[in-house]
């Protein structure tokens, strides 16, 4: 029976990005699409490369039965649309980061406002579904990790759980400028971010406690360190998180290979690449590349996670969050290789 | 009185960057270009955006008496050249890294040959004009300082100076696709390398060592152990080198940015900004930007240095460097602003 | 009955997109696939983004048994070896030139080497499904259409077809670096073109004969002279092809667009757009939209067409012609929304 | 005597660039500058790439002595902004298009205004130096050319003078995103435009009646017709103007290069090249490039004009003007190579 979805907020990048996965996916179907901007029109003529949803709606409300919610919208605006949704039954995947932090004082911390339903924190699970398959599988409430914690923890999980880096790292991320968002002004204006590098928020964005909270727990009585830089490069989609770790003991770079490939030999989504890997051939799939290298000349794990931030980085992430919830295979949708070049 | 400059290899980057510059400097004059591939060319007809030479001719060999001559020419090609220029008495400036690294072994190391003129690697000075113009200006021999280097020394030498930091640095470094040069086959072809971002050489680029010595050169029995690692973005022009340190103490970011401003209050083309730099701001001029920040929550400091990789981090430097050497102003010919947008 | 399908030169851009499309077809299947430089290696691992043909070896021949064959050899090559292949019965989609101008004149003109296979020009069906959908399905021998004359033939077709233009055409057309090929060189090096548009063979590119041809066929006694002038622009994909021609007869834009959506009534590919089409919505799907506009103050048609050069301009069209000539769905495999942004 | 330059809008592109160019000029100091949004920071602060200006104010109205005023304000809001300029004695370059059009109902037509100054329109010298050298150096009121008309005029010069083409012209021009200006909002955000080729305006933007008005003038009882079709193409700066004209009669490509030549031979900035120019090579430059074909095939002229469009077309081309208009050389402060990569 195919899965009724309903998309909340489908006008921005991440939601769009889900109705063009569904159009494809053999067992589920797009049935219900809001946001506000564009209400009234088709969804198909708002969006002309989703042309093939010439008749759907994009309405305020949730018009239709649905049994899955993917909600894109706003961090903050999102637990409030998300919660009655969860208290009606449904199966409810956001995309923002509401429910990604497990203390309230964490979001208030870093979002600036209380927390809309903090009684659904401990219901939440954390959708990454390379490391918790089977507790997403039993979830009514996932939360989808945000695209640099989703590259960066893959990248780091299995050094990190093993024990063999000290818990103390160093995150640098690159990232395309769909990252940003649709329809963000004037800061992002092609002539500007063109032929362009830059870091921002330096050790201060708030995708720093959830790769903090989510690598901690990894691994038992460790609390990880992690010091986090985002920077925006000239390219539309991608994610390139650089991570750099002391290591707590020697590693050949043929055993740290070996260790990746073991941690994710069942996983259908994370591959382990034995040379530095490029965004590019993830571009448009699910995929999330990951390398380990050691600095033997300095006693360290370089280890490299890239990803498709539209893609594992959010929508595609959601899809298999979805798939899991549903009981439909994990990878039903997102078998697509990468659009290349 | 004029200088005449002679450039070895005017057909790279570099080479055709340094040949720009010097049509628009007040005192110095580009009199003889060598490039064997287009030799027998006039410099104005093989590269349209420098048709104002349309009389100056590539040739094989330098043909005209100069005073100064800057080698373009690849690393271990460019020593042997220089070598007995230097014995003739010219100013010679070589922008290849045959002459950074103090350490005939070193160099052996990381270029795999031997060095073709290690008698003369004491002589050499380190051309980074913002730390050591005092000794540039009494050489006859200067190193030009390497791009990711020039970026990461700026951005590091006042903490390293000062001792601040502990020194072992990680330093995640962002080029544009001109740092690989010109005429370099298809690994760098417009569709493989748009939207992509990918690391190289991870922990392993001959420039790493650079980085380790001048560094270390900056304080007292400190030796400063360096991870790089090197990544490429889909830009033209432009590096930004981002630096990681654990805090050797307690600063404040107050009393960080007031030791960058002291450090470099007296120096042209180094500039302390107090917000994240954009590579853009440099675009076609001699500015490097450092912008130095704390990170509070973990005890690190995370500092940045963006460049032009053709200006400060080649072609830029090496007019500055001529200038010191023939006792012009530190910055004629580069008072230019940088194009935007 | 799933269709077994090779690919002559699965190396190149054609070819490895026709691959990603087969990955997902519902009732057709990759078996074989050649390529010279890198045979022995699996296709998989050659192309980090066909990671899913793990277990599919790139050969120097076909090996396997197959139905249906692409060939994206370079131009002259490609008819040497369909040839053989026709004869032997199999289904021969031609990606190259070879078997698309009707006359072997035309083609020792344009192409200046003596035709290898003049014997089956006749045999050949110009593969252009939105006009010649019966006539390939029961060809044996497809000719692929080139890139600039499938968006400039859909462009125009209604106009030419209706007599509402004077056959005098001017086509200018807009294509990414895609287009140029793969491992191509230092001719389409990033540093080169990025930030860069220019013309190329200026009324002088074999594409030009094609769209004569083809346009001419449209309407009995009429034969259209085309002056044709390619750009490069700097993207990876995408052809935006605007032609313009003087109005025979005065008609109104809102005849115009009915007209154009009568002619295209019954096609899945070839959508009438009301307003100026962007390249960017058909990246990665096999969409061509076009857009007529009537220039009232001149008495001129402006015709847009844009569509994917690898898509509907090579492997998408590929994948349509297989179906067709298969009996299989002209949609089969190829129902994609683009990928935006 | 240093001619002393207020310009009004300094925050958008063109007054930005305007800005930049000064700094360098020999005979020539920016003095005043105004802004509305950014009124009362210092110009170097606001835009971190003109830092040389560190002690400039922007201000509300033109707050220092000036002999010439460049008005980078929106068309319409100009004129009546300049009026009162030129009434004072001032030497006034208007960068809008408020005195390109000679015939106030046109312009009334064509910006759904009445123009706020008609009295001014005789008194106004269109701005192409390369044209209207001497009328120029003669104005006090200067129509600095449109982008795209300054590429196009200057591509078809020659031919229209002489006669050799049909007056009836179809110009397909392409711009880089700085032509839509600073500022402007979502829709030419990175993610949108990037990879993306689309027509905008077609047959029906404001630059059309400029150059038909122009190109007219170059010949006796000649009117020329002429579609025009703008395009946006992924890249900052730049133009490319592809001009198509049948020819009036028959000539070979010699001539036709002779003849274009000859009439740019005492012209400092547009150059005309015997094979097709790129428009990268204009890049930061006040050149023109232009190149005229001969398509014999269909008796057609193809003449394509490339230049930045911050600079020849817009503030270069004002620094010209003021030499011109102040007694300077027309060169003074723009013999500048373009900078390439």
């Amino acid at each position: 029976m195919t899965v009724r979805v309903g998309i909340i907020n489908v006008t921005g990048f991440a939601g769009m990005e889900a109705a063009r996965l569904l159009w494809n996916h053999p067992e589920a179907e797009l049935v219900a699409a809001t946001g506000r901007s564009l209400a009234g029109q088709m969804l198909g003529k708002a969006f002309p490369h989703l042309a093939a949803y010439a008749d759907l709606p994009i309405t305020t409300d949730l018009e239709q039965e649905v049994d899955v919610v993917f909600s894109a919208l706003p961090t903050g605006a999102s637990a409030e649309v998300c919660a009655p949704l969860v208290e009606q039954g449904l199966r409810v995947i956001d995309i923002a980061a509401d429910f990604r932090l497990r203390e309230p004082g964490a979001f208030t911390e870093w979002f600036h406002e209380e927390h809309p339903a903090p009684e659904l924190l401990d219901r939440a699970v954390y959708g990454l579904a390379d490391l918790y398959a089977s507790d997403i599988a039993k979830a009514d409430l996932v939360a989808n990790p945000g695209c640099y914690p989703a590259a960066t923890i893959l990248a780091l999980a299995p050094a990190v759980a093993a024990g063999i880096v000290v818990p103390r790292v160093f995150v640098d991320a690159k990232s395309g400028i769909s990252g940003a968002g649709r329809g963000t002004g004037g800061g992002f204006s092609y002539s500007d971010v063109n032929e362009d590098v830059s870091a921002y928020r330096v050790a201060d964005h708030n995708h720093q406690p959830e790769m903090a909270q989510e690598l901690s727990r990894l691994r038992e009585e460790t609390e990880v360190a992690v010091t986090f830089v985002p920077h925006l490069v000239p390219m539309t989609r991608g994610i390139h998180s650089t991570c750099y770790a002391p290591l707590a003991e020697s590693v050949s770079q043929a055993e740290v290979l070996a260790l990746y490939r073991d941690f994710y030999a069942d996983v259908p989504f994370t591959v382990v690449s034995d040379t530095a890997p490029h965004t590019k051939h993830t571009f448009g799939s699910n995929k999330c590349l990951v390398f380990p290298t050691v600095d033997q000349r300095n006693g360290a794990l370089v280890a490299v996670g890239v990803l498709d931030n539209l893609m594992k980085g959010a929508a595609g992430s959601a899809i298999e969050n979805m798939n899991l919830m549903s009981g439909l295979p994990q990878e039903a949708g997102l078998d697509h290789p990468a659009l290349y070049p």
